[in-house]
């Protein structure tokens, strides 16, 4: 999605891609190779203006060895901080950002120290962790012995404090490379089996809640250093409070609402960050929206029929090209704008449910 | 722009070309080939299961003889009367549409009395004539012979009595093969150069009016039973009479700014038509719009900067990675959204110009 925003920039896009991904990827100029290989890296980057990311797992800072003069957005640090959850609590503390109580426990006499001093924590691997795995939620010393035993590293695992939140929020922020940013309006965020399932704006939270996500989303960005888009999931708790609950330096699902309700998409604000152009405007231009991921179903090829979800007032449908379905597989996703949040969540639903694959 | 939004949907695109057309067009499937040879139209079809065209003068109604199969929208009976306004005017005539006096002159007699008897005339070639190339603007025997010297074939040419328009609009409709349609707002469009330069909307037409317009589009499109989307374009005169002026049988550039401002593209449309799928709200989605092309202005390799147009409020830049730049050749466009037309076409000619190729 961040190559169609930049095309339509006239921007040539090229892309490097370590396996076939299933999806029907439709650009030309796709290189599938070994992108841990340094000559590959080279030889891909020669002539590239800026390169990004789709994953801050992607090795790209590894092009820093061998292609010194390119534009890697975001940079090798922020890449580096976001893919060790204890160096990003430690990156926040050190900028007085609010986040869950947590250790960065080395050993297990530290994280069952921890758990009985938080009461119920969450204990996550440093790396590699999302979608609920790599984690466990732990209340007494078995719980972390077990957990311990699976989750830790040599450098040990994170203990968070279990953060008993109200809602959950997303905002995200599109920076430029000077510092230069634009905040969206945060996003109300639900999950379902670890997995979001729904965003929806306006987030209907207090305005000092609103404008207290999007301080410490700018606030984060800045920590970080980081240049493209980037989404800060929060926790918001019943007090008001809001902590955050961890970063994603790239377009993020929570903002792929942005492409049809906001004046400017978060993958056409990336490519503008990342470029270092002037950043679109990042309000709303319809009274609300709601997205629903669409995930799969069953196991087989894919043969998508639209013509039920296509029928819901206001829905656009976006689906990804993939040629196989598996369950619980994100496949795309339905956003409906609406003139309020309640109609535009029950449209998404029903377009969302309405899409057979 | 229709095949990226087809992609959006999910649906697999291949392009067939009958040159290098110059644009940086992103995706992969295109097929560079002689596209009047029946066994590549053959091979490129098969497998298709809906056919559409970028252009009524693509030769797609061929595919006809040798994949019967193929569901082709526009059809062919379609592209056949477009393609001639000879038989566009007879169509429309039939219908019982309103558009300007004419006579289909098969001598240079024929044409000399419609001239003399409208008074002011322009002659059109039946076939080819665009953008202000082949027509004369006639008043006199020696303009008309000058005229038939150049401009008549076979069959004559056309003569139509000239519209003392007070304004020109164009409007887009979507229809699918079983006759559902949707039609968009009318747009104001202007020409500079006999091209088009800026298109506004809300066009700020008496209700009659705007009713008056979207009633002829959508009976147009009935009368040349269209598929996919077509634009009407039309002369409003100072009695707020609507004259069908042509029809273009695709997405059309009058209706660009359906992109940024409406709930539904004409591209999406254009696909959804095409593919049988329900049709999308064709409402704005903003109270009002404005797009400026963007022209080449002088000759060479094309190194786009966008810095200036981006600052503009509400502007979205759409350039088609056109690698060579040629005065007056069109390189992309600019659509502003804005709270009123003035606002939004004030800053989309400022956007425009800020464009630098």
């Amino acid at each position: 999605m961040t190559a169609l925003a930049a095309a339509r920039l006239g921007v040539p896009v090229r892309v490097l891609a370590d396996r076939e991904t299933g999806t029907g990827l439709p650009f030309s100029g796709v290189t599938i190779a070994d992108w841990e290989d340094p000559v590959v890296l080279r030889d891909w980057a020669a002539g590239c203006d800026a390169v990004t990311v789709e994953s801050e797992w992607a090795p790209a800072d590894r092009l820093l060895a061998v292609a010194p003069d390119v534009r890697l957005r975001p940079g090798a640090a922020t890449l580096t901080t976001v893919r060790h959850k204890g160096r990003q609590r430690r990156a926040f503390a050190e900028a007085g950002l609010p986040q869950p109580e947590h250790v960065l426990a080395a050993t297990r006499d530290e994280a069952r120290a921890a758990v009985e001093r938080f009461g119920t924590a969450v204990l996550k691997q440093f790396e590699g962790s999302y979608d609920g795995y790599g984690n466990a939620t732990c209340r007494s010393e078995r719980d972390v012995d077990a957990a311990w035993d699976d989750l830790a590293a040599e450098d040990g695992l994170l203990v968070e404090s279990f953060v008993a939140f109200e809602a959950e929020a997303a905002v995200t922020v599109a920076r430029r490379a000077d510092g230069e940013a634009v905040v969206y309006p945060a996003v109300r965020s639900e999950h379902r089996d670890h997995r979001l399932h729904a965003a929806t704006v306006p987030a209907g939270f207090s305005d000092a809640t609103e404008q207290t996500a999007r301080r410490v989303a700018l606030d984060t960005l800045a920590a970080l250093d980081a240049t493209g888009v980037a989404t800060v999931e929060l926790f918001v708790t019943g007090t008001g409070e809001v902590l955050i609950n961890e970063v994603a330096p790239r377009p993020h699902n929570t903002a792929h609402l942005t492409i049809d309700a906001h004046h400017t998409s978060q993958f056409e604000n990336h490519a503008r960050a990342v470029l270092g152009l002037p950043l679109g405007d990042s309000g709303l231009r319809v009274p609300a929206a709601c997205m629903v991921n669409v995930l799969g179903q069953r196991e087989g090829a894919a043969s998508p029929d639209l013509d039920d979800a296509l029928r819901v007032p206001g829905a656009s449908v976006h689906l990804y090209g993939k040629a196989t379905v598996r369950p619980q597989r994100k496949m795309g996703h339905v956003t409906v704008t609406a003139a309020d949040v309640d109609t535009a969540r029950e449209r998404a639903e029903a377009a969302a449910a309405a899409v057979r694959l």
